[in-house]
């Protein structure tokens, strides 16, 4: 085997876990955490929680809360100006990818310095980063585990993926209490999310063996888990989404993803679509394309969605992509772009696809894929 | 579930990653490396390699090579003054178990001073340690990821366990290449030490979803692929038993360990035995003591090491436990302790015992076990 890295955060998890924060803030040295979230988790109690926490240990902090979804080039470069002009140490999160990739992108320029976009791709940030303890409320983007930080640059209108070893946080906690405060909508959107990451991961070109279960226990966790969380909202089943969204975050962050990401990062991009809206459309469709170039690990995925094996690794394979489709569609989600973006719009689809090759991402996938493969896919399921 | 933790260094795994290691160093700010290492790794040729390596990086280096197996107390206190004195900072390990206990010992003390004995049990270091950069020469001792060191006291003649967050190494290097100048014997005792690893970790009052997988992994592939890595050294089965070794090493040292691993540390303190000695001893007999405490559990181990589920829970448990002795059995290890231990040191097993009950791996065995226990378990295998 090639050599091959695997790296992940230390992992705090369980009910109540939260009020851990303040101390492992401590451990790495803080005396003014630099708390990074948005207005929405604000109104759900969770800012002054922690806000409490940290008084109760003793630290001072500066709150940043201008994050929005889909964070954008110039806000992580005001955020930096903000973390500096306030001599903050520690970079605390607490929120979804949004927040979380907001206050990576911050820890970049104000460590780092320059403009975001000169960090766009993998390995590109030279100087460490300041301690970051993470706080995820939604079990999805793994942004709390993971390498990858994306950020939209407005000029380009691209979602840039920056991918690094030091982008993964220090400290992750995982408080499944916080998914309560959840809509329906966000906990599907995380689960997809998570899904999406699992699936690409197991099929990467570079997906090890420390990589490979992870994927398959984050699907198989997945498809038994989210009806039920979405119907009873039982602590137990959010737990269990929980850990798949970890367990799918250890796998994408060391394994890397695929085309399908790639393309959502593009249109993502273009049209300020959030990848949980964006991978039932295009998640069956790039899986079909890349069955040729992998049939055996398509078989593994679709063993563990259907929970058994048919005759041939094809017939598993597509098979379980079918019964994927069919799980999107019990769920109130968009099955076809066109559902999300106008007729008028289809004319961006072909400079969306030829950004979408050079996504990071791309690299990965077990097929090769050009802007015209993506383009027939995107009309595939136009 | 109650607040669980899981933390693992970062881990350069895959044939000829030995050649990162100087790059690693860099990383941690290494000016000058401190170098822990024994006569047989030398002779190999390994510490030459990983010389030549630092010089390539233009990293200078202090060697120490004073370690024995079953490292003790007065070594490592040693080498932390031979730390001190030669103003290192990184300290690379290269070895199994004990090269890298003893670097672990020699953290310690240089960088929160006073006597090993001090630090004995759980959470007991405060200060932080100096970056480590372990690379392992077995698959099985899993000191290149856990939290755990053990040092012999020698007064008391008893292995300490040391267990602490700080203990985890900060890179963790492992190159199946250098298992196969590995004999025949320390291949079989570092896989047996693994599989109990795994067990133990599995069965424990505080395994999680983050380390039970893992401990199915790890058993699963040592039960595959031990034999014909014994008889064919390949590199494919040698290199499945680092995987095994570094899944179960992932589970112990967050699960942490058994009523096994407590008598297994006071018979080896006492005797100077090896753990890979002792576990084919007593795992099966310690395992039909926990039994009544985690039948479905057993069963889950059971199954992995018969490939199917028989009747009930118990069935399987039994079925997969007398399987695993026949398993031990196929390798040329003793099966009872009176093959190791002479008549005349019976005398010991029952302060053996009283010690053993205060080991900290005692205090996550799934069944309350008494010194009692201990003695009618050794008594059992003698």
């Amino acid at each position: 085997m090639e050599t091959t890295k695997f790296a992940i955060p230390e992992i705090i998890f369980g009910r109540g876990s939260i009020r851990y924060a303040g101390q492992y803030a401590l451990r790495h040295g803080a005396k003014k955490v630099f708390l990074v979230s948005d207005p929405g988790i604000e109104d759900a109690g969770w800012v002054q929680r922690l806000m409490d926490i940290l008084k109760a240990e003793g630290i001072d902090w500066i709150y940043y809360p201008r994050v929005t979804s889909n964070p954008r080039d110039y806000q992580v470069e005001e955020g930096a100006e903000f973390y500096l002009k306030n001599r903050a140490d520690v970079i605390m999160a607490i929120g979804g990818g949004s927040a979380m990739d907001t206050a990576k992108g911050i820890a970049i320029i104000a460590s780092n310095g320059g403009k975001i976009r000169d960090y766009e791709g993998a390995n590109r940030v030279q100087r460490p980063l300041p301690p970051m303890v993470f706080i995820t409320t939604t079990a999805g983007s793994g942004s709390d585990i993971s390498q990858f930080c994306i950020i939209t640059d407005v000029k380009r209108a691209v979602k840039m993926s920056i991918i690094t070893r030091t982008l993964v946080p220090n400290i992750s906690i995982v408080d499944p209490l916080i998914l309560r405060t959840k809509t329906e909508k966000q906990i599907i959107q995380s689960a997809v999310d998570a899904l999406a990451h699992a699936i690409e991961a197991y099929l990467s070109r570079i997906a090890s063996p420390f990589t490979m279960p992870q994927s398959l226990k984050a699907v198989d966790l997945i498809l038994r888990n989210l009806q039920p969380a979405v119907e009873t909202r039982s602590l137990d089943s959010l737990e269990q989404l929980s850990i798949a969204s970890i367990a799918a975050s250890m796998a994408f962050s060391n394994a890397g993803l695929g085309a399908e990401h790639a393309l959502a990062h593009s249109l993502g991009g273009q049209f300020d679509m959030s990848h949980g809206v964006v991978h039932p459309i295009l998640l069956a469709a790039v899986m079909r394309f890349n069955m040729p170039s992998c049939p055996s690990k398509m078989a593994d995925i679709g063993r563990v969605i259907l929970d058994k094996r048919l005759g041939s690794d094809n017939e598993t394979g597509l098979a379980g992509i079918a019964k994927l489709e069919e799980f999107f569609a019990s769920f109130n989600v968009s099955l076809r772009l066109s559902d999300e973006v106008g007729e008028a719009d289809k004319q961006y689809l072909e400079p969306i696809c030829k950004m979408a090759v050079n996504d990071a991402c791309n690299l990965t996938n077990p097929r090769e894929a050009s802007w015209e493969d993506f383009l027939s896919i995107c009309e595939e399921v136009w």
